[in-house]
């Protein structure tokens, strides 16, 4: 959803077709394998709604089914964590940069992979936050216990000569005024995986104009999820400002 | 998995076929359409590879869907509530009973109405515990912030007068140790709901022996998952105090 609303911002005549798998979620805590079994089916019922391309706005399940997804589906495929990977490069200035992420995504060493293509010399420091997404999700953002959470896993990152932190799941730009607090607010550069997104997609349809002219305009956004509850209407109007209408399929 | 140890102390000559549906879990923070399908599909799936008896060993699938499974299906079906309120009933002095559940449990309001059956004139205070779940899959047992987080769960009900607190949680058992510290020691006595079911269970089988003698004996237990994990693999062990051959399914 922060996705979403980053796209939403930053490409206002485009329609949106959004999937959330709620009754699967959350991603962070499974296997590969399931994730992949679940990334295939969602990208198949997105295409059947009319999608022309794809972001997989989860960083668990761009890091291990992003290569899958391109070898079985023809539409652009975007994801979030090559644009999050190339600003982290951009904007370090003395090559250490930190990833926090769920467990899936750390593991998966993506980020790790990723910076280094682009950059051998530089350091990774990751660690995995899998409470955040619960905390989250229960609208603890302000709450004492996940300031306690967030010190117990940001204090090994505290230790390293990191200049830039990459929000590695997208949760957690709910929590970045927690998260730059704690780091602190001159010394670390945020990098938000959401805006990078959006970003790189205007940037690809700017580019290309002629396919941009093809897709859907000036149409309602639809917002389907596999399952319906309070918590995540609450979620999405903090996300979005607004009450967001969800489709349960 | 609490409750097929309870039932493995209980029953040792019998097999167990358990299945867990880690692919979808938590249920607990999920919608009762949801929770409902996915019972159908875990019961089926059950029968399929032989079970003569079925346990709902989940609080939030036997708050929503035990008359739905009952309706659907023949065989003798248990769940972890209906028990866990009889000892409650049994147990309380003052009839003040206090429960703590995933949102799904609590909302559903079965263990207030559940009782009020049996004790018209019993108070019941019930709170929702959302975290707990994903605190306990991390392993987080004796961690600080769960200890921080237990505090302020069960605050309200410490303020009640009751003298019974139901755990109406099969994953709140490994927490059992920490909210009878918290609660009182000699001031409350905690009901397991997994010990209950299985003892309930025992005494089933125990009057209808004609039915347990066609049940299968002697046979090695089967433990399927819908998604293995390493987690899942470490919370398995630390249950039964032994490893357990998760095998996905």
């Amino acid at each position: 959803m922060t996705v979403a609303r980053a796209v939403e911002t930053l490409l206002p005549d485009y329609q949106i077709i959004y999937y959330g798998d709620l009754a699967r979620t959350p991603y962070g805590s499974k296997s590969p394998e399931a994730i992949i079994d679940y990334s295939i089916e969602n990208t198949q019922f997105l295409l059947e709604h009319g999608a022309k391309v794809i972001i997989i706005a989860c960083n668990s399940a761009a890091s291990v089914a992003s290569d899958i997804l391109r070898l079985n589906f023809t539409v652009p495929i975007f994801e979030v964590i090559s644009p999050a990977v190339k600003r982290a490069v951009d904007t370090t200035l003395i090559g250490n940069i930190g990833i926090i992420g769920t467990r899936a995504t750390i593991r998966s060493e993506i980020y790790d992979q990723k910076i280094k293509e682009l950059a051998p010399q530089f350091h990774v420091f990751s660690q995995a936050c899998p409470l955040l997404v619960p905390l989250v999700e229960e609208g603890w953002i302000d709450a004492r216990e996940t300031k306690m959470i967030l010190r117990k896993y940001l204090s090994p990152l505290k230790q390293k000569q990191i200049d830039t932190l990459v929000l590695g799941c997208t949760h957690y730009p709910l929590l970045k005024d927690l998260i730059q607090h704690r780091m602190g607010k001159n010394r670390i550069r945020l990098i938000d995986s959401s805006i990078e997104t959006a970003l790189t997609l205007k940037k690809y349809l700017d580019e290309n104009s002629d396919f941009g002219h093809t897709l859907q305009r000036d149409t309602i956004n639809r917002y389907f999820v596999s399952d319906k509850t309070t918590a995540a209407v609450d979620t999405a109007a903090k996300i979005f400002g607004r009450p967001i209408e969800l489709q349960k399929v």
